[in-house]
């Protein structure tokens, strides 16, 4: 076998996915081939130009490639996030802040933000509030109450969004995330806490899924704007 | 050791819980001595009359004690849900979709109604409409898309959330069940499909956690109205 | 094979135990037959009076059987903890701390008491101070900070242990219990958590061993003591 | 030890497989040195020309070798799939539908399609036709119920499968694939979201076995035949 | 909550099935209060007098009210399979062959040979013929290579299968079953062991899923007998 | 489906076992009716009177019942080892020791040690030597390097055959127990334990298999005998 | 997004958990950029000079660049430790030995010590006393029972530090290490053997977490001074 | 830290292993710098020159060095094996047979052989008769019934060893290897299925484990010709 692959032989673009469920197609880059991520991405952006056309977990060919080759847009790339945003986001609606507990659960939290920022969400993250040292984020306690939607990002014991959950009215969203070593090796232990927690109505996506959180949290603040 | 154990011993109710979370206290049935959960129940509805006492997972012993141990209370007994509600529910606002993917996940999606109910969201169970068989679901689309949040029940595959949150707009929330059996056992697979979802935006609550995705959805109505 | 089976065939009493790591021998009751329980409590008995017998995970048939037992005995039955103490405690030394983050966490921590009681350690139990309403736990921070030594008793999302290891100097030992369900059924969620906590120096024993918590207190005291 | 290790050392080739089972012997490419790969294709095609000699996961070296290595011969190398074909395959004879759920189960799928034409059986990949977006599922559904058999390749959710087997009268092979993440990595979640399927006459093969599914309804379609 | 619960608010029977996947829905029993799946089976024989209605996994008090449950239909009881069937099958068609390497696996086989039964394919049960002894199967070579299709029930060690699929070119499906203790124990390595098969084109179905392998094995033979 | 299943139906004893391998076929009692169990013991015993027939793992039932089952032969039940033997034992070879950890090993310790005397091997138990009180086993050393073969039968932490296989020179064989709780649960633990052992030559056999230990045994002193 | 991250974006330093916890914050290396690392050392140091600043689990770049880093302070580069200690540490109080049951236990061994010896705790390692030469940990018993708390760390079975623990009456602390392969691959199993441990009072950390188990020695030797 | 760590710090050779078990230690090279490996080898041929000194899993660069490092001496490495060995082994008694399941099984086989060789005991490798060619095992039975112990190497399915344990009266020693993916990935499907084995007296060694087969024969057959 050889010759290019061409988009319809490997991919179906659900461009109807924004009207239907409320939140368009992205990209997810791992496993991709960085010129397939690239021409997603370009399809995408023209099919559907009501907001920015978004790819996450890109390898670094793809966030050295961005930028050139979508001449004559907005791109924005987060090097922590590893993600590509090509078009400007709407305006922001509502607020939510997305807490982590350690300083290398970022990329998970910027990966949020990111998309947060892309589906027009009004974000901010404040980082490394972790339970070990608790009057870290009681310091917080103002901006954590005043936000409309909580995403808490947590490797290691995931103890921080069972803390969060108990000290708010919002709705709040648990993101495990693969730091850790040993038992909490590729984070299924704070997947699992997160699960468990005794803190009622937590609800949690999968481990390192900041983006999933993000469109969670977008289809919520719909509901209220449509409220 | 001997002599009763009064609650103080064993308990400190947080009644305080419903102003600072939106959600009140709740007695856990499972693993209690019936006449403590009764006790706790008849603590919680002694301290907060803003809306019914609720008791999940309760054993038989209780469920049957329940309405005489509240005379001159509306009691409300679901035995497929296993709960007890001393009070009357608050006008319900706002409208959610609980469905369950087979016959067997019924207990969990009570839980969940009951929940909702008691919490003053109005809510409604769809049962039986698994992807074995697609047409009940498509039957049934109307009604899924009017929701303003779904909460889909599954056990066995687990597949179900996947499909739904593909075709609305609404947040949602997957419950995983212990229904299954050989792989499918105690439902970990099917918390492991949920979790996986290629329909962005689901989020997830722990196996057989009809209460916990009901909080989750009294929450998120609760930002719908503030908005 | 027929006729009774002597304690020779089935134990070798560890009678030397107490002097050589400063715990003496005790009897687990889970699988055991409660005559066989029985016979090697009194073994024990009869072999070492510095201080009382335990049995600890004694089937109702031990529980009701041990006070007819030892007659002329100080017995010492703990229904929740399952535990028969034959023979008066030591004066208590130091001052531990049992805090549990669930009401039905206590059989565990009542072990722990009881056993910390027979080593000689002075002891208390502070129930239900969960993360879910961290205003409880808040609300005992003078005593949490006074004690020499904490145990902390956590099932579900274990993270209770965490947060208060991020409030004390003192050792902080950590005991996940097998309350929950769904991913955290077993309590192997909790031990996960625990282990991977993020605040240093927590030190973790096997789920819903309040046994071995005590005794590893009770070794670190000595230490102090002799300090 | 030293000295060129010949075939009769390390491999008994089962050159008397296809007699017996209907399949020829193929070579597994990954963990062998690729001299050895190469070694063992020649002599599979040198002992049984019935049908082309087939190695599947071949690492780069061997697909970059096999062109040249077989002189005279028709050599047919897939990059996606990791095969080198070597001989004409049969003429095709029924007709089998390969579908996946994402873009990055492609190479899976491949595996299954050139396994599929090696053993004579008419065969065509639908790819990215996830429940994320069941129309496009739906808008192949005469495809889909024309063919004689389907395999259903799928990572993360592993959900399609299950949605298939509920839409056709033929038999369904599902190929679990380790696309994915958290706590879908490795694919272990999709391959038992496929067992427990509610769908009944599902059956699965290992993962990314897209080799093991070709034989399997290649076998299928020689009993049709036999018919 | 009281009252009776319809049909219609639990269950939402696919009569539709058999027209859409070529077999009928049946009645799972576990779980389900035995009144509600003899209601269900009526349900099913009311829709669809094609074929047998058939309840599988069904509790001793269903067994022992089938007969009466309808009269003037023919009733038959498995009560190794724990199966109920009602109504005379089809004529059979094909040779299925259902071996067992076990004494123990005899319900999983017989569960799949009333399967098998109820839609029209001719089978039979060979019982105990597990690698441990394997002249056991050798001698029943020649039947095994004249089956059509079959079906391998094994626990423990899963070896079974592997060993059949080498000798045969009809198509194989192995059925894992929970038979077996320690590292054996639920039937999760017999399944792995089959999922890794080295004899290539082995399918699985979930552990003591003996209904699901029967249901694989009609839809071939349907593409066979259409063929 | 009714009337007696004959054996022919379920199970096709491997009579000629003993020839083939030097260890007749035995009957496991789990999960099989008792007077299946009585009837095969029966069966095993016409075939072969060379030594005597064994069941293992009988419930209550069969365990009763035995002894009248046999009129005129030597029956010996072993209430601890859960065993039934019809026949005298040949008179004993070589010597194995049967070591266990703790109490509660012992019904695995003396269901190797029944096995190993009805297959002519002479053996004894030697209880509760595990490494908690390591003097326990170091009194023992003597008889312990005086074995040809030693059967180390541990739970909880499986330690005890690490330490022996460390202090010998004759071959080890490490049988884990399900006994334990919290992580040891089902024994697990201890066989992983045991398969890791730093002290090379241990071999391992499946969780509370004292049956497999024995015959490994067997094995070994008949080529001692051989030699 | 672009541009040098500030220490406020990212980490949020807990400079007064001396005061609090007995122990100051630490840098934990793994993950981190090595001038994240650098930097947060630096602040570390800055805002305490009571105690040397130290980080663990260094990439060789910080190993390399640490002395140059810091000019005018006694930096420490422990290359097995991957550790970076900056600053004099305080005089040493208590003696605490750290066992390894391996050679290749050295680097968990060494962090320990280096952490034991920032923390002001006078400590030793005696290396390579596993328990597949028992001799030579009885060789070296004397120093064993003199210590005042031990660390014992070990992979693959795990065995030591509970025939350790049942030796001596000090406090022992299990850290289980990722040396092992197969069933020991990642230390799971050497940590489920530590809790699972038959030697009561043995307390454990996570797999690998040499700075752990210091931590706790050093709060136990600080309640023995306090004494 | 700096300076050279010489071997009194890292390691405590067990020098008198030889006497006491009959094995003398055995170097591991994984996870050593290969300079350890050598001076490990060498401290080992310097202390014990009643056999070869042997080290296994070592890596390129030892088995690179090794020829040079031991000037005068017979040193022997084995490229498949990843062994060097110094000294020649004792002249072979017994005879031991090592069959693998597939080609890719052959390293740990060849593991197995040289530790066999270097122990004194005859032995030789067949390889490539798994169960999928049953005929291929069948072919090699004379020899396989003539060996006094069988090693038996498989991966993917582990099934074999079950088949052969059912064959011959020698004991059989089953290694499951890491050879496989998907559920077969690393080796633990095959260890379960191994020590689940439906053939009685099959005992098991850790993945991969060549060397601990190896002892455990070696022991065996000295108990062979002792007696």
């Amino acid at each position: 076998m050889s010759g290019a692959v061409g988009v319809d032989e490997y991919a179906r673009l659900d461009v109807d996915r924004r009207t239907r469920t409320g939140v368009p197609e992205v990209v997810f880059g791992t496993g991709k081939p960085p010129e397939q991520t690239l021409r997603l991405l370009a399809e995408l952006r023209a099919h559907d130009r009501t907001g920015p056309a978004l790819a996450t977990r890109c390898p670094e060919a793809v966030l050295d490639a961005a930028a050139e080759a979508f001449p004559g847009e907005v791109v924005s790339v987060d090097r922590t996030a590893a993600t590509v945003t090509v078009g400007e986001p709407p305006p922001p609606t509502g607020q939510a802040l997305v807490l982590t507990a350690g300083t290398t659960d970022l990329p998970v939290a910027r990966e949020c933000l990111v998309t947060l920022t892309a589906l027009g969400v009004g974000a901010e993250v404040v980082a490394d509030v972790g339970v070990a040292g608790l009057h870290r984020l009681l310091a917080k306690l103002d901006d954590v109450r005043a936000a409309d939607c909580l995403v808490v990002v947590a490797g290691m014991d995931g103890a921080l969004p069972s803390v969060v959950a108990g000290l708010v009215a919002a709705p709040v969203v648990g993101v495990p995330t693969s730091v850790g070593y040993g038992v909490a090796a590729g984070g299924v232990a704070a997947a699992a806490t997160m699960l468990s927690s005794c803190s009622p109505g937590l609800a949690v996506v999968n481990i390192d899924n900041g983006f999933g959180a993000a469109v969670h949290v977008a289809k919520i603040l719909k509901v209220a704007c449509r409220g």
